[in-house]
């Protein structure tokens, strides 16, 4: 007979990591499922993080590192299968079905992140790799002494634009409404840079390019000659597979602090749940407080 | 004229350096004081910390000195003041009260964390620092191949005894119910451990001894020959000085994940507000959204 699981962790990020590393000092029987068509975490696409408490001038790929050994440490192995499906077979026991078989568990941390929001323009998809990107720290190397534009008025936005400016010979920075919503610290130092123009008031018509992105049509008719296009205007929770079992909104799963979702057994952790801020240290947050939720769940099994 | 700060963080404990940091980062004019009088955070009284995600076998002491140098990192000062009083001056302007002097501002973190529970009996105050001790990590070192009790059942209880085993001949762990709080793999930990001698369903009545601790007298009459004893019971919030201003249950400041108390602008953060996971990282997290809380109500200024 198939083992019942007491959790399935579904997603290796700080969230699902942090979850794997309190379900093992817990003596929990899980697993982490985590899906390999996506990258494991946004982090991965973060250049500096100083705001991850006591470890600053860290790299993203330098914190993903220490995640994963902190998992080695524990002997916590991650499986390589993308969830497609949830079923929840009685009151109390979930099926997890990957697209290679499928699990039973008694509790489901859903901790898979978010991934880029599109700028929603007709060519956007024919120039992803070809001067568009989602990812500055990623992609920003590629333009090294050349001109490029960011779309985006984040923390994320100033800080690609930041980080581009110290590659490339130009950035603009485009921002739709009259101000950034950046933390205060990163618009003084954006303001700086004499290789950074900030343009408000100004949105992205059309794309236009050979084979490669060459020009940028703005709202104002305006064009600039760009080489690459960097778009970071938010994020979409990664909850396609869940959003028909829980209650979402826009996406997201409603949970709260303790991330139980409106299914009992079921927990929205880190990136995926509604909640007021969305970083490293608060996805680790709900990562510890899921398995103190799922904890006193299981004591009624 | 005296000047209002934008915010005044008291504490500097996990909770109180992150909001530090956020602070710093979304540019506020701002000031953190910490009691000269207390120990600056319950994470030196910690051995070993292996679920702050990404850095396992870090010792207590390791940690806080990466949160002094992260402060350091962005220039942050700490003043060196025990709070004794907030005044609400008007709807708005709190002015908080030291010992020396007072200062004014437009929001206030409460960031003081929590300090250990005394068991109650009636000799206890006069053994402390002669063989009673509220801190493992701290004066265990003292007890090499002697013999120790522990009172207390929960994870810090069980991970004292497991660290006193190491040093002493003997450690008895005296639990006051039928079973410990403590986490599964804490409880298989100590399980193994040929010289822990673990008592259920029984209480400390009386400690005996001429200028140390000599015997403990127990609920059934038993008499142990100790050297020293460890109390281990929890925790009590530090908001003596805030508990007639904002609303509190069994001490804690009542908030939620945004950490707003029941007093506009004042925030409660970490081990001092209601909630259902007291660590490091929960701290952690309370930092930043505190931040995020009050940077909305200072728009309303």
């Amino acid at each position: 007979m198939e083992s019942l699981l007491d959790l399935i962790i579904i997603g290796k990020g700080p969230a699902g990591v942090t979850a794997a590393i309190y379900a093992k000092r817990a003596g929990l029987n899980f697993i982490v499922l985590k899906n390999p068509y996506e990258v494991d975490s946004q982090i991965l696409n973060t250049y500096d993080i100083d705001n991850y408490t006591g470890f600053f001038k860290l790299s993203g790929s330098d914190l993903y590192n220490n995640f994963n050994e902190h998992l080695k440490y524990f002997n916590i192995d991650v499986i390589n299968e993308k969830v497609i499906d949830i079923k929840i077979e009685d009151d109390k026991v979930k099926n997890v079905i990957t697209k290679k078989k499928s699990y039973k568990s008694k509790t489901v941390i859903v901790a898979t992140g978010a991934k880029p929001k599109k700028l929603g323009i007709d060519n956007e998809d024919k120039y992803v790799g070809m001067g568009l990107s989602y990812c500055a720290t990623c992609d920003g190397a590629f333009y090294k002494d050349k001109t490029v534009a960011v779309i985006g008025s984040g923390n994320v936005a100033v800080e690609d634009s930041i980080f581009l400016s110290r590659i490339c010979k130009k950035v603009y920075l485009i921002i739709r409404k009259d101000k950034m919503k950046a933390d205060k610290i990163l618009q003084e130092e954006i303001l700086k840079l004499s290789n950074v123009e900030i343009l408000f008031n100004t949105s992205v018509k059309n794309i236009q390019g050979e084979n490669k992105i060459e020009k940028l049509v703005l709202s104002n008719d305006m064009v600039l000659d760009v080489d690459g296009f960097f778009v970071a205007i938010g994020n979409i929770p990664n909850t396609e597979f869940i959003s028909n079992i829980v209650e979402t909104k826009n996406g997201y799963i409603v949970a709260g602090e303790d991330c139980e979702s409106s299914v009992k057994g079921i927990y929205g952790c880190g990136d995926v749940r509604t909640k007021q801020l969305y970083q490293v240290i608060t996805a680790c947050s709900d990562g510890a407080n899921s398995i103190t939720s799922l904890s006193r769940y299981l004591s009624t099994f």
